[in-house]
């Protein structure tokens, strides 16, 4: 059995709050620079400390060992999916990226404009980068080629870079790139990876067919590919699954997005981790189960800037009484994935983890930090069993046979 | 999917060098006479300490929780595959130990000499234990048996023992044993368990025959029998699935055997441990990927000598220099499994993990000891999972998903 359904068979309703705090990005590494502390362990947060001495920590591990992943899976595992079942396309990906919640049936694919020869042997793959503003003129030439039985919505994203979004019935996103990735080669026709995608696959040459006339003569963009073409996967919401109110305090699209994948609502929550915590006390009695996104450590480590991040983290531990004060049944706080600036991206690194409850087994932590959790009570276990322990620490899962 | 081509799928190729250094039978047991201290506890090794000071630790667990593994697959495991699924046979495993590389068409099966009675039944199934040239004069008498549209080749082990290997096209490893077993049974024909290996089942039989033909009169080695019929299981090499142009040290024809069925390259390397770190430095820019085996823990702790095993640890230690120097991108210390003096066998439990590279959370380790590891930051893991560690900590695995 599909470990979300198994969990989904035992789960029963009450009235205790979960909420998980994301810490995007939040494992570190060692760095030369700062004797060999990570960011967590390097800044001071008295606030997280505090919460480990009376709870129980261990370390997330965010797809299997070694396994660096993007948002999407890091995100889905913590939503209790297994993340190599359900993977999130690059289309899908990208339009949740710019606040774009796609309906179950809709097919997504990432376009850019790019040039063509008299040929039509693509020059560049990018049209010189035009600005998103040229690329916004450009997509309004296109927005009124109809498609018959579907409609076709297109959503410019940074310079020469759009969303396809189509919409309509029986469409499918087994679609080969038409993007042949490099130069001197033309865009290829769309084609079906599937037999149940023949259909789709004609509706989007008829398209590109279109585009391209309307295109022509008008360097630098004056022609475009698509890939990533793809749906979003079938996930069954939080509510159905578990009989939770659920909802999500992100600022970023991306998470918004993701969130809303698996059934949360999206709430108005401001600019800053305070204003997060605001909107979470106001929507306090409305929900079960709140997914609290913080993005800058995941930014900060990004940048390779390792005192930007402890910054941000000490910024969220000064700010973080709101919370705790509300007293949820079950606090977690810990990240997607890791993020240390050492690397300048994500990386495969297990993540700290720590629960809060009064049916959590006080490990005397003594800190919040990578090293504290890898010996923490929890030991070390795959995101996706996140979700089961904190519905079991909310009593919200039944016994498992007599 | 499978493991090893979830792996696969995210490999990418860059210059950064991995090091295996496989102590073997590293793991060890409180041992009363020694103040309850594991012979990795007892001995002192401060070279492989700060090693674990600058680096990160860990428990491996062979196959599952419990399960004594054999070396076969131990290695698989620590070489990526999931030792469950990829079963190599005793046939071929005997092989492999005398130094035999089976190509994957060969059928390779274990033999022994016995005696039988004037009406053919099984009165001694070790023939006396005769000696290694007895058995191979016997051999003498069979090598000219000819089969239709397949060769045989004879090999002895040692006494009383022997390898059959059987070269052809289509042949399958389905049979049962011939050998019953027991004494006051007649060996068995050769059956096949699958329709595909009928026909080699009746090859077989027609040397059985042929065999049985010629040793008549001359006991006590006037009969045969074969068991653990076996093919290579069908493994991708290193190179094929992750770019690794590999290669192995190991002085015993086991390990050479059990590298070159996942595609390593075998490295003439001497007797002794420092030897083989000669040659590690000899053929260091040539490959990715080493594997250094160095036996004798293993063996001493087979004996149940500790202290011998003590010793081996402290001279493997001594000599670990020259490895240190070349400075792997990655370089993981462990055993294939636990083969504690107490036990005077392989057993169950978890091997301490040593990882050392830049990309490792540095833990604290004091010591490189089984009470240091088990609470080390990289957790209890299966050994199977340890290739795809060292592919991420050599940066060549990309991310998974956006």
């Amino acid at each position: 059995m599909e470990l979300h359904k198994f969990y989904s068979s035992l789960a029963i309703r009450n009235d205790r709050k979960i909420v998980l705090l994301l810490i995007d990005g939040l494992g570190g590494l060692s760095h030369k620079d700062y004797s060999y502390k990570t960011e967590l362990e390097y800044a001071n947060h008295p606030n997280l400390d505090r919460l480990a001495s009376i709870g129980s920590t261990g370390m997330l591990t965010p797809v299997l060992h070694g396994v660096t992943p993007g948002s999407g899976p890091a995100h889905l595992a913590l939503f209790g999916l297994d993340p190599i079942s359900f993977q999130i396309g690059r289309g899908v990906l990208e339009a949740l990226g710019i606040g774009i919640v796609p309906e179950p049936t809709d097919v997504l694919a990432r376009g850019n404009f790019c040039t063509v020869d008299d040929q039509g042997y693509i020059i560049d793959r990018r049209a010189g980068r035009i600005s998103t503003l040229v690329s916004e003129e450009r997509l309004t030439l296109l927005r009124d080629i109809r498609l018959p039985g579907s409609e076709i919505e297109l959503h410019a994203v940074r310079d020469h870079r759009f969303v396809l979004r189509l919409k309509g019935m029986d469409l499918s996103g087994d679609i080969a790139n038409t993007d042949p990735g490099t130069i001197f080669e033309k865009p290829k026709a769309a084609k079906a990876l599937t037999p149940r995608a023949e259909s789709t696959a004609s509706l989007v040459n008829t398209f590109v067919e279109q585009a391209l006339d309307r295109l022509k003569g008008q360097p630098p963009a004056n022609a475009l590919v698509l890939r990533g073409f793809s749906m979003l996967p079938n996930i069954s919401g939080l509510q159905e699954l578990y009989g939770l109110r659920s909802a999500a305090l992100a600022i970023y699209p991306m998470y918004k997005g993701l969130a809303r994948a698996v059934g949360m609502e999206i709430l108005e929550c401001g600019q800053t981790f305070s204003d997060q915590l605001r909107a979470l006390e106001t929507h306090w009695e409305r929900y079960d189960y709140f997914f609290i996104h913080y993005k800058y450590t995941d930014s900060s480590g990004e940048d390779g800037d390792f005192l930007s991040k402890v910054n941000h983290i000490e910024t969220l531990d000064n700010s973080i009484e709101p919370l705790v004060r509300l007293d949820p049944a079950v606090l977690a706080i810990t990240g997607d994935h890791s993020t240390p600036a050492a690397l300048k991206s994500h990386s495969w690194h297990p993540i700290p983890l720590l629960l809060v409850s009064p049916t959590c087994r006080r490990d005397g932590s003594a800190a919040f930090t990578e090293t504290v959790c890898a010996r923490g009570a929890l030991g070390h276990i795959e995101s996706k069993y996140l979700m089961g322990l904190l519905l079991a620490h909310a009593l919200r899962l039944e016994k498992f046979g007599a």
